[in-house]
Parts: structure tokens; sequence; C-alpha cells
């Protein structure tokens, strides 16, 4: 078998047998064949798509790539919960806690945050203390005895994904669905989690920019799941505005604090209630999604979904007195005010831009070796179709960086918000795929 | 300027600009962009074209990324001949010797032959002593005094194309119109010729398989011409079959000789005086055509163009006396008669077949180290359209191979030629672009 025939057979717009998908994956994986070459077939295929088997096939092979996380040994159902990524979701640490208070098991293996996008491993650092690189000993026994544990990827899985995504990164083939489509889908299965609920979002703050695309991504991940014999579901939701109203490391836990409280924005909560309840029948504790609506509520009610998420942080040496008094966490030395100018109504929140100031605020990583300021971020005061009515605050911005450095941000900031006399906005609604 | 926003926009079928053309051609060369990189956008570029100012300003880039030759101290139009290569090619060295010795000024360029191809420089250096690498002070003296030179390509000239020749060699982006017209041109254009005669050949011997693609690429290579305001003309001819009768470097040697002394083969010898007429049209030492052809076939029955081809082997150090009698070229210790099996007419004969079969017989090269054998070969005793009898000499093979090594060849050539009871063969007519 010969890379530059396989090549060749995408660029004609062919169908790549399993043999030559696995010839492609260990050779890469390897070093025999070349970034170039990979790098010319990846733009094939960018642009010559693959049908639902390649993906699935691709995905698999990736998968073996490197070890798969056997959790045979925790019992019941493992599910899983991935969201492609956005601006201010911390549902995972929200939603984890909640449904592992129900009897769920959620071993979850997390990413870091770059660009626009933070990650809920970064959030979980802001808690002093808080460690994420447990062993797979520590991680499984963890799951067995509190039903949770959320830790960064083992460096053994999938060589390939983090080859190829590097590759993708470099040359411009990033926006591929089944390139997408196969690199997270492979991570999440060799996690060894039964079932798997997606998050896929579009938006302003998402890599998918439109419903469409996101609802195809969405159906392309749960045809993996169906070749590869796995349960696995996707919402596709918006991220036209920032999830809930916190962006930024430390600002973010305090909001999943307070949400699991019952004290949250109402955006946050819902979500979270909504997934949450399709992982608990996805688990078998509930028959109905009703049902584990209900359960859901009423453990945020009785404090046993905060009381889970204090376990999960003791269970990882997290420090507990934050969670316990929140007002603990280290507060940015600049917090400044952002007033609207104008009266109205707010029709459009730019997601994208209020992530990317976050980061510049000191909240997120340009590049994989910048260091994150815990504190810095952008806590909202109005969301899209609220009221605003001149000098009201739209939002705070929280940083350690010079005047001179923020204030540009806060001008962007503040244009991210569009204010119009008449109301406009719709709330779009979640899709299910399954 | 960013190299990911160039791929993403011609992967996104954009039309790329001269800024970005050159900023591309020389990151590339001096290695600031990577080879994947290069090979993500060779993709695209293969799988959504180049419009034809694309392809002119890429072409121009890369002729300007080394030296050009300047041949103004020659007074006169300087012309050049191209073919895009086939198996028995041997115009060129007939050609040249012709037209020169109807005032035409020819200093020519060439390559080495590599897989089914043969190669004018590995002809040439059959005959012993004959220098290919002349100074380019020789090259242009030479050409000033006897109005011919042939040599191999300046290293210095057209970095940008060896090093992405070398990557579409190893990537599968070999076939791309764009790719291939502005690889051809900027050679050409960079050594300097006021006028350039193309031939591009289609059919089984050739790269372009059918005629459609054949015109498709001189029309292409034509309008560089105009956009780059260079006299460049282009035949389409076809190479359904091996030019002329001699496959192997001697063995084309013998055939250049005899040709030029007007006892050629008769479609080797129409080739070379209908290309001779267009560039003595170029050259503007004739008005017509017709009067071109009447020039050329009375050089040659005078002995004007055989002792012009004399002439040129001495100038470049060449052992005349071999081209005065032939009989001294080396001769293959292995000559191998093939008959034919039945009666009837030579409807098809794989060029591409004779080829490789000519270099496994030790004329031709698998890989560049490879050494060539100058007097291994075929000689076609029968062409196209040629009536046979049972018994009847097809070919003869010409090898210092021992006869296990060569024996399965001999069955390889025997089933290239299709042999049925009527004839179903027609000459295909040239096609001529401008």
């Amino acid at each position: 078998m010969d890379i530059l025939d396989i090549i060749a057979k995408k660029r004609d717009k062919g169908t790549l047998s399993r043999d030559e998908i696995h010839f492609f994956i260990k050779n890469y994986v390897d070093g025999s064949i070349k970034d170039y070459q990979a790098s010319a077939l990846l733009m094939a295929i960018y642009l010559n798509g693959m049908n639902n088997e390649e993906i699935s096939i691709l995905t698999d092979e990736m998968m073996h790539s490197g070890e798969v996380m056997n959790l045979d040994s925790i019992e019941g159902i493992k599910v899983d919960k991935h969201s492609t990524g956005g601006v201010g979701d911390k549902v995972s640490l929200i939603l984890g806690p909640m449904i592992a208070s129900a009897g769920a098991k959620l071993a979850k293996m997390s990413g870091r945050g770059l660009g626009h996008t933070g990650g809920t491993l970064d959030k979980l650092e802001s808690i002093p203390g808080m460690r994420i690189n447990l062993s797979k000993n520590e991680f499984i026994q963890q799951v067995k005895k509190i039903g949770i544990s959320i830790i960064g990827q083992n460096s053994k899985l999938v060589p390939a994904d983090k080859k190829i995504y590097a590759l993708r990164d470099v040359t411009s083939t990033i926006g591929s669905i089944p390139l997408i489509a196969s690199s997270v889908m492979s991570k999440k299965l060799a996690s060894g989690s039964d079932a798997i609920l997606l998050d896929v979002k579009y938006g302003s703050g998402a890599f998918m920019k439109d419903i469409d695309s996101a609802k195809e991504l969405a159906r392309t991940m749960v045809n993996i799941g169906k070749h590869l014999n796995k349960d696995v579901k996707a919402e596709v939701t918006p991220m036209d505005q920032p999830l809930g109203l916190a962006v930024g490391n430390n600002l973010e836990i305090k909001e999943v604090i307070a949400t699991l409280k019952g004290n949250g924005p109402k955006d946050l909560f819902e979500l979270c209630i909504d997934s949450g309840a399709i992982m608990l029948m996805q688990a078998k504790i509930t028959k109905t999604k009703e049902e584990g609506v209900k359960i859901l509520q009423e453990n945020v009610k009785n404090g046993k979904a905060f009381d889970k998420f204090v376990e999960f942080v003791s269970a990882q040496g997290g420090d507990v007195s934050y969670i316990l008094d929140p007002s603990k966490f280290e507060m940015a030395k600049n917090i400044v005010p952002i007033y609207s100018k104008k009266s109205g109504y707010i029709n459009r929140i730019d997601a994208m831009t209020i992530g990317i100031s976050s980061m510049r605020l000191g909240g997120g990583r340009e590049t994989l070796d910048d260091v994150i300021d815990m504190s810095a971020g952008i806590v909202l005061n109005k969301k899209l179709g609220d009221e605003v009515r001149e000098n009201e605050l739209l939002c705070t911005i929280y940083t350690n960086r010079k005047e001179n450095d923020y204030m540009p941000i806060i001008e962007n900031v503040y244009n991210s918000f569009k204010i119009d006399e008449n109301l406009i906005y719709k709330k779009e609604e979640h899709i299910l795929i399954e």
C-alpha cells in the first residue's frame, strides 16, 4: 500500500477503505508518512469529504492509535458529556455534580482553553489545590466512590488526534466536519464511557457559525456512535451570547457554585437541567426526561447537587473553604463597570468578542504557553432580549492589566452589545439529535 | 500576510492576488513556509484550480525565484522548443540542427529521463565526449557562432520549481494543469528565449491521457505567454505509439542521424519538419509555413541539416566519428527479435509499456540514481496501421541484462501490440494552438 495512492484516491473523490485509513493512521503516527503527505490528504478530505462509514472508520482507527481507557470495573453505565466549546460554557461543572447526585457515573476527561474559549481544566484549577492529573487508578476509584471525576486527558490516549490536530492548525484544515467529528469522537470514545451526550454549539461564539453546519456535525457524530455501537446523542444549542453571566476562570466557578445552589442565571440553569435529564436517561436511571428534570431540580433545592460538588472538589484535593465561601477567591485589582450609553433592547451580543476580550484581560490563552490570570474576565449584567436604560450597568470587567492595556478592550466589549429601540431578538430552541 | 489565510482562500475557491502568490513563492523557497503548508495549498490548487491570470502570476513569480538567463547578446530572435515528453521523442535533436541550418538560433536547456520517458540530455550523452554542462558564456558563444546549443538546466534557474516539483511528486499533486503549466513555463521563460514552441503530447505514452486535457494544458501555456508578452505556440500531438522506431539512448541517436540524412521514419520526419517550419516563422525567418517546410526539406536533401548536427556535436566535445559512422556506437550483447504470432493489422501499441520495458531493459531510470545503459532499448519494425504477417518481425529488443531478467519483458513488449483481422486505427491529426 502506498500513501500516494491513498491521497490520489481521496483527491479523485474516492471512498477510502478500512485498510487504507488504517495504513494512514498507523504510518502517520509512527512517522513513516510525512507531515506534507498528511496535509495533502487532509486538504483532499476537507474539500471532497468523507461518507459516514469512512468517518466512523477514521474515528475507530484514531481511537485505537493509542491506549483506550477501560472503565469496566466501575459498575453501571458510565456517561460522558462533551461541548464543542464556547464562551462562558461551564455546563459540565454544574451538570456533572447534578447527575452524580442522582446516581449517574461521570468519568470525564477535559481540555484546556485556547483563544476565545475557556477550558474546563483551567476553570477547575482556579480552585486552590485542585488536582487534575490523577492516576488512572485514582480516577477510577473516585468515580466508583463518589460518582464523578474530571481530569486532564491521558497523554497516551489518541496520539493520532494530537498529531493530526496540530497539523490541521497550521494548514487551514480545521473547519472540516469529518475531521472535527473524528477528532472529538476518537477522544471521547477512547475515554471509555458507555454513553455520550454532545453539545454542539452554533453562533458567533462557536466554531460552527450557523445552525445547519452544527446540525450536520451533530448528525455525523451521532452516526459515528451508531457505527461503533455507542449510545451517542447530541444537542444543538445556540452560542449567540455567553452562556450564563460570567466569563473567566474563577468568575465562572463562582457562577457554578451559585447555580448549584439554585441562584444561577436562567439560561445556564435550564441547559444544565435539560442536558442532565437526557444523561440520566442514557444512564438508565430514569425512563422519561420529565422524571430526570424533576429529580435534578429537587437535588438543587435540597442541596444534594451542591454537596456532590463539594465532595468532588475535596476528592481531587481542592480547598473546599473556597466553595463554601466564594468571597475567598482572588479578586482582580481593576474592576471596571461598563454602562449603557442609551436606552433600548439588547438584540445582539458578540460572544466571540466577549471571549477574545476576556482572553486579552488575562483570562485566556493566545498561545498554549500563556499563563492565565484566574481572576480576570467579564461578568454580564444584561443578556439578549433584556431591556436596558441609559447609564444602566451592562457588564463589569475584571483584570490585573494596566489601564492603557485594558481601555481599548472596554471599547470592544461595549461595542459587542447592539442596543436598539425595538426588541428583535428571539430565543433559539435547542434541538436533540439521536 | 499569513500563509494560513492564503491556503484558506484557495481552499474556499478564492482568487489569489500577486502579493499572495509572491509571498508564497518567496517564503517557500527560503523555508519559512513549511512543506506541509505548501502541500495543503498545492492540493487546494489541484482541486479548486486557478484562473489564467493566477497561473501567469504564479509562473512569473516562480521564474523570478532564481536567475533568469539573459540571451540579449545573441543577435536575432532566440527560439526554444519543449515537449511534455513521451516515448522515443527525439524531435529536438533533429529539429534543432534543421532550423539552425536555416539561420534560427536555438539556445536550449533540457532535462533527463525518468520512468517511461527518455531525456534529451541522456540521449546526447550516449555520444562519447559530449559535454552537456557548458558554462553560461560557452553556451551563449556557441549559439552565436553555430546557432545551436543544448545543455542541462542551470541549477540556479527556478529554485521554486525544483522545490515545488519535488513536493508534488510525493503528495499526489502532479496532474494539475495550473501546476504543470507554471512548472514548464517558468523553466522555459527563465531560459531566456524570445519565442517558444511547445509540443503537448496526449495518449497512452504521455502524461496527458486524452486530447481534451492536452488541449487545455496547451491553451493554458499559450495564455501564460500572452500574459507575459512572449510568443508561445503549442502543438497538440498524439503519443499513441512511440515516435519513430527507436526507443533507447544510442538507438535514438542513430535514428536522429538517419532522419537528418533523409532516411528516418515518416512520422518522425513529418513532425520535425512541421514543428521546425512553425519555429522558423516564430524566428521571423519565413513568412509562411509552406516556405519553412520547403527550406527544411531542402536542407535535409542537401546535407546542411546533417552538417549542422555534426558541427553541434563537435562544438560540445562529442566524438564526431560516431556520427559519421554510427556502427561505432556500442551494441547491446543481447539482440532479440520479436515476431508476430498472427497475421493482421496493428490497431494499438501501448507506448507506456514500450517505454517502461525499455527502462527495464536498462535504457532508462526507475529512480534518479539509476545508471543508464546507453545501448539498451527497443527498435520497432511495425507501427500503428501497418499490416503484419505471422512470423514477421514486430520489433527487436537490445539489452545487456540476463535472459531470466529480459524474458518477462519480451512478453510485455509483445502484448503491447494489438493485432486484429481488420484495420481500425486512424491517424490522429496535429492541432496548433496559438
